[in-house]
């Protein structure tokens, strides 16, 4: 079983490294793009015994324990 | 519209970070995860006006020469 983790700034959130690829990406001739955020992918690979909803409760406890940083940022995840 | 692009180390090469991780919550008592692999995630925000198809073209390109180092990374994408 397999859980991906997205970790983001909260949108109230400076984002300087998004906005700096943005900026980057228009002087290459990307004028499509608006906006850049950029956050952090964690791909967890998880014991197959596991039931779904117990999967459920582990990822969102290491999401918001061990992977994210509650002050300035936030996280969705996915099992599959 | 919206594309996630994900950028992760190929699987032929070794993930410190990620076994750093894996290691930590093995000790903080998450023995079910048996592995994590660490990536980047950019949230592109492109112009509305974009047919599909152009929009698709345009992530891969920006993907391909601008988020992910060829050499050791490989990107998947989404748009919404």
């Amino acid at each position: 079983m397999r859980a991906h983790v997205y970790v983001t700034l909260k949108t109230t959130v400076l984002d300087a490294q998004g906005q700096t690829i943005a900026n980057a990406l228009r002087r290459l001739h990307h004028p499509s793009v608006q906006d850049v955020r950029q956050g952090k992918y964690f791909l967890l690979t998880l014991d197959d015994s596991l039931a779904q909803d117990v999967a459920r409760m582990e990822v969102e406890r290491i999401a918001a324990d061990v992977l994210t940083n509650p002050v300035i940022e936030e996280f969705t995840y996915r099992i599959e």
